[in-house]
């Protein structure tokens, strides 16, 4: 038997599935038919309650690309600071979602004229990736007459240590070389833009605290350094997020308390310079992906060569991650349960295979289940982020997911 | 500089890229935007002349899978003997693409209730994975009153050497184990379904000619055992496909000719049982890997630490094969060129990064090409099996990307 990783507190507490106040069965019948994701708010809720708690003097921005389901953004666009977007399409989500367009950034290496246009005439910040874009988006807004929102996304000289994917230190496609920032700060400065601040991401996915607190000092360091070189005070500096989370057995929740006292610290010495600024930490998968579950029924049971596998309806197609074929090189187990079975305890040894036809579909490893047969539901936890917007959906024609925002009673 | 996969056969030739009789820069006035996919009708039919001359008492079966863009599957139908589809929504694409029911088969381990009664009201054949799914259908012709046309699929207990993918050999969720497989024919013929055959498929994506020889006389054995064990002729034998393309540097084209010539010896001194049974290939990837290509242009050109990255409008929301992050362990670079510039020498070292905001966009690492700035369109090869409809589309909310399938000088 191999292991899981560790199911999520919000849920692991329960006899029964429940998301929101629903039953995994209630939620069946309103979905209709499986497979389909369920998100419950509430999770989010007190997640982002607790991250307020710790981080009493920072900003907190969705990052939306974690997970864009419209209703689910709606309701985290009334919880947060802003929201981080990295495409046109991205962008209008935030605008839909009632996001204030100056708390809205946008960041990604590849923006286009005409979305370097859209984001300016809607007033939306541009984290700019480059000097190329810098001058785009500044011809954009003389030739259109809008004075653009303009930050400086900052390749850090350190990276995340730990961190599932590592963003800064050395070569890079995001962002602008540190010591080519103050020149670019200076650049749109005089060119009158309205400027914004820095943005600083050095890596995602990490559950080291010493490493987060070590790459929050040192982007407050290096922020402090850019804006007294060029002598420009920022109005923002946003610390960039890389709060992991749990998926895989062994891994332990974020302590992220230790983060905000360090972080407090941290701040309370900032340099002077850095006195008016605001800071913003933008986090994605930290505060959607553990609210998110993906429910898929088992269609049928079979043993081959003494293995049992039960193929389920879902696969790949709508949660890529948890194949293990998106970013990781070796695949490891998601957690996994009977839904209708919550409770029961392990019985015996199966493989949770999807409905592609394909090898790589594999959903469960020989993981422990209670007695499972056809007909019952398979849940697979850590799905509210990089799940259905992530995964390749049009793979071998089946439909689209159906996806459910919870809130307590109400599906929104 | 790395290396990259060799350019295809079919484009290599040119001065200029040419896809059909359509220069680039007439293909990007036709699909209006970049990025955008072009496949090649032409060369598909150039190469499945190169089947029919190498496998002339061979069937040849197209899975859809590969690439069900339908203008595509459309030429494609034309072209081949079946289709082989893995859902609902590949069954309703093949019908439409007027491939005759019959010579439609249907594979994949979670067929559901309502996806059998849609194939067998349809008459398509139905591969089945197991017991259970047999049990299935036939209890549903039974209820709708129609004689389903079933095939076995045999989970054989041998794997195709030097794989991509193995798809027998050991437990596995694709097929029947062998040796349980004459009790299932037997049942299935008893209960009175039109039994057509088997379907025997080892695995996938080999550039072996001796490996791929030695499954399908494996296979041929196989099929001849099962059939006289069972004592009932197969009237199809289909032993799969495996036929590998390059994609990456070092990897040498198939011989497919050196295997048509083992097959045809094989297939003379088969065992009498197969006398009157007819054999099919089937095969996705080879059919139409090489004919597509993925078009995106330079969005901006940027130095950092000394390496030059182009960052792209594409990337791996479209390609997520070409990224290195679908079934692949070490990331290699596809074939990559500057199409607007096919002829010209290589100049630099770059490093061509998509327009998504993760590190994953990787589609070509430290490549040679030409000088190369922004407007100028990259060619990646290798981008008509597994590609748009493999990928995430969804991911960080940017446009589905143009397909235009060409014939000669007609888009079709």
């Amino acid at each position: 038997m191999k292991p899981t990783g560790p199911i999520p507190e919000a849920f692991a507490s329960n006899d029964q599935l429940i998301i929101g106040r629903k039953t995994v069965q209630e939620l069946i019948d309103i979905a209709v038919d499986t497979p389909f994701f369920a998100y419950d708010v509430d999770a989010i809720r007190q997640r982002i309650g607790r991250f307020r708690a710790a981080f009493p003097n920072v900003q907190l921005h969705y990052a939306v690309k974690a997970n864009p389901h419209r209703p689910l953004v709606r309701a985290i666009a009334a919880m947060v600071d802003g929201i981080d977007v990295a495409s046109e399409g991205e962008a209008r989500l935030a605008l839909d979602a009632g996001m204030t367009s100056a708390d809205i950034s946008f960041a990604g290496p590849g923006k286009r004229d005409r979305e370097l246009e859209t984001a300016i005439r809607a007033g939306i910040t541009i984290n700019l990736e480059s000097e190329g874009e810098a001058q785009r988006a500044l011809a954009i807004g003389e030739r259109i007459g809008i004075r653009p929102r303009l930050a400086v996304r900052v390749n850090p000289d350190f990276d995340l240590k730990g961190s599932g994917m590592k963003m800064g230190g050395g070569a890079k496609p995001f962002g602008v070389d540190a010591e080519r920032v103050p020149a670019l700060i200076a650049r749109i400065v005089a060119a009158g833009a309205d400027y914004r601040g820095l943005h600083i991401f050095a890596g995602s996915q990490a559950l080291m605290v010493d490493a987060i607190v070590e790459a929050q000092a040192s982007a407050l360091m290096l922020a402090a350094r850019l804006s007294n070189e060029s002598q420009v005070v920022p109005p923002l500096v946003n610390l960039g997020g890389g709060f992991g989370v749990p998926y895989f057995a062994g891994d332990k929740p974020l302590d992220i308390e230790a983060i905000g006292v360090a972080l407090e610290t941290a701040l309370a010495a900032r340099d002077p310079i850095l006195t008016d600024s605001a800071f913003a930490i933008e986090l994605g998968r930290w505060i959607v992906a553990e609210a998110g579950v993906y429910l898929t029924r088992v269609v049928d049971r079979k043993v081959s060569h003494g293995e049992t596998f039960l193929v389920v309806d879902g696969g790949l197609h709508h949660q890529l991650a948890a194949s293990g074929n998106f970013g990781t090189v070796v695949r490891r187990n998601y957690p996994i349960a009977n839904a209708l079975r919550f409770g029961a305890p392990v019985e015996e040894e199966v493989s949770v295979v999807g409905c592609l036809c394909t090898p790589l579909d594999l959903l469960g490893n020989q993981v422990g289940l209670p007695r499972t047969g056809v007909g019952d539901v398979i849940a697979i936890f850590m799905a509210g982020a990089y799940g259905a917007s992530a995964s390749p959906q049009s793979f071998l024609g089946h439909p689209v997911p159906v996806e459910l925002t919870i809130d307590g009673d109400v599906i929104l």
